[in-house]
């Protein structure tokens, strides 16, 4: 073997530019019309829907036997068809059957849209994600993940990967899966908080994309038991507000390189990118006081609904789609937040809205031993319990902050989806564990 | 919030252009030494050691008070010195400690390397990762992580994330994790394998990169019992040796990246990357008749021993570090394994072997609903159970296949590591489950 011959994609471009104009393409066949003198065959490949044309005099084999779902080997010349999708047209010569189906797809694969309601939907997630409207939307998620990626790296963030199974939460609370680990009792992490902590004490700035685990038992259209983190941590911050403007220039690098990379998906996908000049924030006491009068429900944090009055506000206003809200209630945030230096009650923790929904929660955490220690036992917590994270601290940290996207989150306002299940390729909830 | 004014990383290549001389850097102070009439502080940042002079008269700050471990925002004047590290030292002016630790380190960070026993540097391990040594394994990983997706794009594949929370295992046996889901059992994916090959029917080609979950109670130099997964599949190949070569043309893409990018680390470590030119390519019985003679061990499987002697045979007769074995006993492989076509006694399945460990498996998988439910049945399965996974021949795929890789198994013999703990940052055994 020595990776000379590797087979390689369909790639339109070079079709187009085939000077002899043969072409051989792999793909499925995922409609055929009969017309009277004629057939009309789309092929479906990776990123494209090909028209071809089947005429019984011009083709080495007989159209009969070809259905749709088959996998195909198709050779025939190219010809500039305006009307046509991608400006051609292919002629068949000849083809030959890879694979044959068993049984017809369930669901109107074909069709613009699947037309089916989410359950169906997500019942048939192997047939469903053959829609190129569906599969598009996963494009949309790779082109998410290489644009943070690829902001991160030019930024001196170093990608880490840190387990998943752990032997405590970072988040707290109940929410969390258990786990029989040998002769152990684990947890699957809420977040890489930890790690990505200890990790700035030598890689200064680190990111991470990978599952979070959260066993909440909300069933709503914004919560998933398992959801892709895009994750980052800087030391040598003075305030969170480094966090928020690296946030900023990251999501403009994003939707830049989504514009760039991914416009006939977004172009599917009838998507319309925000556009972001500045971020606006306010202080939590100041969301509030917006909020009042608006239906807003003045408490100690943020329910669903206060987030889509804030975008409201913060479009009509400020004519901008994110809003960052700063210095929540501290009693709401983990103990691993950092207290406001002037108002102790309120912690150095953001969230940050977009089209209604929060889509990160970040801030600044605390560095210092003492402080770290002090403030759990204020939260009724034994640090001994922690004393491998507390190593971190005992044997010196810069300061430092971060924060956590869920991805399918940002795809799912991106998109404009009304669940956040359609930008999971196979999701999981309370109910749902297959496929 | 604009990013604009983001906070840049220290890069002393900007450093050295500086016109004017004079630089301010955060860092850690990695090590102090005390001249008659100057000190050395060397300065540890995310990439680099840098070279400090303290004199007394020439600084505003007393050298009192500062220690290693402490995280400093520092400023002074460049200067031209070849003897240093990075051919430049820092003459002080003046410092800011921004945060100072509670204890000394319990190892010794600041030597070229540990010095300790792999259990005392996995017991402290958020402080052996201070350690340049250490901390550059995980560039490598970076980089290898890095050169793998830049090829995976190129190629035309698509990046998928799939769910880690399953309701059946794909790789069978009792080495897998149990969970507590909600109302349900469920387990921790022993691969993306179902999914994986699922996406194939509509990207045609997809590569992941995520946690594999195995619960081996193998306590050895070799396991983890979760580990990061390179994995991918594609459509449309004639046999395995499609996946072969794509194999051995990432793997050439991606020594050629750490060469080109982790130059410096490459060096710190030591290491020498192997060159591939051919990758040969022996059957399982061929391999076996090899070994005859040799303290092979004549069986149906490849023991660890046998992988190091294949490896030492195919350096010596054949100059390649790295060695396929192709046609496995079906009856060794997982069910979805595709039989050869000339004797169904063997699988169209293969490993990688390098430097004496195997780093891959791979093969053509089974696309055909029939010959899939016929071989379930044949190995005692009832198809009744993969319902699910079955809708995927059912509805129909391209002959594909694909392979998975050990992120650590590859980076631990890329650098000539003993033991595969050493190339995962918190590595997950039997025994062990923090930090």
């Amino acid at each position: 073997m020595n990776g000379v011959a590797i087979k390689k994609a369909v790639d339109i471009d070079e079709i187009k530019q085939n000077s002899d104009n043969t072409v051989m393409i792999e793909a499925c066949v995922h409609k055929i019309r009969t017309m009277s003198e004629f057939s009309f065959i789309i092929l479906r490949t990776a990123k494209y829907l090909v028209q071809a044309i089947y005429e019984k005099d011009k083709c080495k084999k007989d159209l009969e036997g070809l259905k749709e779902g088959c996998y195909v080997r198709v050779q025939g010349h190219i010809r500039q068809d305006d009307r046509a999708n991608l400006g051609i047209e292919l002629q068949l010569t000849d083809f030959e059957i890879l694979s044959r189906p068993q049984s017809e797809y369930p669901l109107n694969v074909a069709h613009k849209k699947l037309g089916c309601g989410l359950e169906a939907n997500l019942d048939n997630r192997s047939v469903a994600l053959r829609n190129p409207y569906e599969k598009s939307i996963f494009k949309i998620q790779e082109g998410v993940v290489s644009g943070f990626r690829e902001f991160m790296l030019k930024e001196g963030f170093t990608q880490v990967f840190t387990p998943k199974i752990v032997a405590a939460g970072a988040e707290g609370g109940a929410n969390i899966f258990k786990l029989d680990y040998f002769e152990q009792e684990a947890y699957l992490a809420q977040s890489p908080q930890f790690y990505k902590q200890t990790c700035v004490a030598f890689f200064d700035r680190v990111f991470e994309i990978a599952p979070v685990y959260r066993a909440e038992k909300h069933n709503t259209s914004r919560h998933l038991n398992e959801y892709i983190g895009l994750d980052f941590e800087m030391g040598y911050i003075d305030d969170m507000y480094d966090v928020m403007e690296m946030e900023t220039a990251m999501l403009k690098h994003v939707i830049h390189y989504l514009n760039e990379n991914y416009k006939e998906e977004l172009k599917l996908l009838g998507a319309t990118l925000p556009v972001i000049d500045t971020i606006p924030s306010v202080t939590f006491v100041e969301a509030i006081e917006l909020m009042k009068g608006k239906g807003g429900k003045n408490k100690y944090d943020l329910e669903p609904e206060d987030e889509v009055l804030l975008c409201e506000y913060a479009k009509q206003n400020w004519g901008s789609e994110f809003v960052f809200i700063t210095h929540f209630p501290a009693s709401k945030r983990p103990f691993y937040a950092m207290n406001d230096k002037d108002d102790a009650r309120f912690a150095q923790s953001f969230d940050l809205l977009f089209r209604g929904l929060e889509i990160t929660t970040g801030g600044q955490r605390i560095h210092d031993y003492q402080e770290q220690v002090g403030k759990m036992k204020e939260m009724g917590m034994d640090p001994e319990e922690f004393t491998h994270y507390l190593n971190i601290h005992k044997y010196g940290m810069p300061p430092h902050g971060g924060l956590g996207i869920g991805l399918e989150r940002l795809v799912m306002k991106l998109l404009n989806l009304k669940n956040v299940r359609e930008a999971s390729m196979f999701p999981r909830d309370v109910h749902r564990l297959e496929p």
